[in-house]
C-alpha cells in the first residue's frame, strides 16, 4: 500500500517519521508545496484551493489513504472522512483532540499553535463539541516555528519565548497541552522542562500515527519514499537528512 | 505619473512609505504577492518567475516606473535598468550599496539580512565590485522578520536577538550597517541603541527614495495609491494602516 502525505514544507515530515515508525510493510509518497508554503498565513480559500490540488497530486498517484501532514490544510478538511478519488482521508487534528481529551483530569486543555491556526478555533471548537465539560485555553505562539527552522532547540531566546507563550496556561491549570503545529514537537525537551511533570504534552503526529495503525488494513509489502517538491529547497534536504536520514528519491515539480 | 512597486507581502510598504513621503503628485500601485510569500525562501528560477509576473501586472497598469520593493526580488533583476515595457527600474540593493560605500570611513561595512539573501552574496558582491577596499560583513538574521510582525519592537526577546545577531560586526569594527531586508527598519531604535552612536544604520528605502527623486522627471500630477494582493490579508490591511494611515483602495487578485 503506498500512503500519501502533504505539508507546505518539512512541518510534515515529523508526521511521515511516526508513521514510517508505526506502519511497516508501506510505502510513503510526500508531497512538500515549498514553492507556496507557509500555509499557516493563507486565506481559508486560498488553502482549499491548494488542499484540492495536492488531494489531485496524490490521486493520481494511487495512494491507498492520505495523511493531511499540516494543520492549517486540517482545519480544511476536518470532516472529510475520504479524497476525491475515495482513499481513507486523516488529519492531524482529530486524533490528538481525541487523546487530550481522554488525558484531561483537570479537565483543561492547551493548544499551543500557530496563529492561523489559533485564530480558526478549529481546536477548541472540536474539543468543546465532543467534550462540553473540558476548558480549551489557546495560545498562539508564532515564534516557535522560526526559532525550530533556526535549530535554537537549547537557547536563552528559545527558553523566554516558551517562557512566555506557556505561563499563561500553565497558571490556568492545564494538565495536558496539544502541541498544535508540526514543527512544535521538536522543542517538546525544553517544552517539558518548563511545564514540569504534572503535564502531558501531545504530539499530533503520533496520535494520527495510532489512529491509523488501529484503522487501517492493509497486506504488507514493500517499503520506500518518494519526495516531491513543488520548488527547490534546500533548507527542506537538510531537514529532512536530520529528521529521516537519507531520502530516497525526490523529485523537483514545476509550480 | 504612476509609480508601480511590488513585494512579497507587506515589508515592501515601508519603500512605498519613503516614497510617498520623498515624491509628490505621483500615483502608486503597490501589489502584494501575499499568495505566495514569503519570497525569501524561495529558489532563485522560481523567484525570477514571480518577478516576471508581477512586472507584468505592473507594466499592464501603465506605470512610468517600477521599484521592485524586496530584496530578493531585487537580486533577480540586479542590472535590469528597465521593466520588459520599458519603465525605468529601480531596486533596494543598489542605492543602499552605493550609500555605504560613500559613508565608511573604516572601510568596514556590514549587512543584516534574510538567510537568503545573505546566501546570494549580491550585497557583497555588489559593494566589493565597485569598492575593492571595503569589507563587507554580512549576518544572516531571520528572527528579526518574525519579531517584527509580532511587533515585538520593544521586548527582552529581541533585544537578545539583536545582540546576538550584531555583536559579530561590531567587534569587527563596522561603522556602517545596511539594514538589508524591508522589515529592518521597523527595528531601527532597538538596532541603534545596540550599535550605539559611532555606526551609521543605512535603510535601503530612504536611499532608493532618494535616488529616484534625483533622477525621475515627471510633471506633478494627482496623487493616489491603489493596494493589489494576491491573497485575502487581514495581517497586511492591519500592518499596511499601522504604517500609512488608512489605504486608498485595496482590491484582491486571484491566485
Amino acid at each position: 500500500m503506498i500512503i500519501g502525505l502533504f505539508d507546505s514544507g518539512v512541518g510534515g515530515l515529523t508526521v511521515l517519521r511516526e508513521l514510517k515508525n508505526e506502519l511497516h510493510g508501506v510505502e510513503f509518497i510526500y508531497l512538500g508545496d515549498t514553492a507556496r508554503l507557509p500555509y499557516g498565513n493563507k486565506a481559508p480559500e486560498t488553502l482549499r484551493q491548494y488542499t484540492n490540488e495536492n488531494l489531485k497530486f496524490l490521486d493520481d498517484k494511487k495512494v491507498g489513504a492520505v495523511v493531511v501532514a499540516c494543520h492549517s490544510a486540517s482545519s480544511v478538511v476536518l470532516g472529510m472522512e475520504k479524497s476525491p478519488a475515495g482513499a481513507p482521508l486523516f488529519n492531524v487534528i482529530g486524533p490528538s483532540c481525541d487523546e487530550a481529551i481522554k488525558s484531561s483530569a483537570t479537565k483543561k486543555v492547551g493548544v499551543l499553535a500557530t496563529k492561523a491556526t489559533t485564530r480558526s478555533r478549529v481546536y477548541p471548537n472540536y474539543i468543546e463539541h465532543l467534550a462540553p465539560d473540558i476548558q480549551v485555553f489557546s495560545q498562539e505562539a508564532p515564534l516557535l516555528v522560526p526559532l525550530v527552522e533556526e535549530a535554537l532547540l537549547d537557547d536563552p531566546i528559545t527558553r523566554l519565548a516558551i517562557e512566555r507563550y506557556l505561563t499563561p496556561m500553565k497558571n490556568q491549570g492545564v494538565d495536558t497541552i496539544i502541541l498544535g503545529c508540526t514543527h512544535y514537537p521538536i522543542l517538546q525537551g525544553p517544552i517539558a522542562d518548563f511545564c514540569g511533570p504534572h503535564i502531558r504534552l501531545i504530539d499530533p503526529a503520533r496520535s494520527v500515527a495510532q489512529v491509523i495503525k488501529q484503522q487501517l488494513k492493509w497486506e504488507p509489502g514493500s517499503e520506500g519514499l518518494k519526495v516531491f517538491l513543488t520548488d527547490h529547497s534546500p533548507h527542506f534536504i537538510a531537514h529532512g537528512k536530520s529528521l529521516l536520514g537519507d531520502m530516497l528519491e525526490s523529485q523537483i515539480l514545476h509550480p
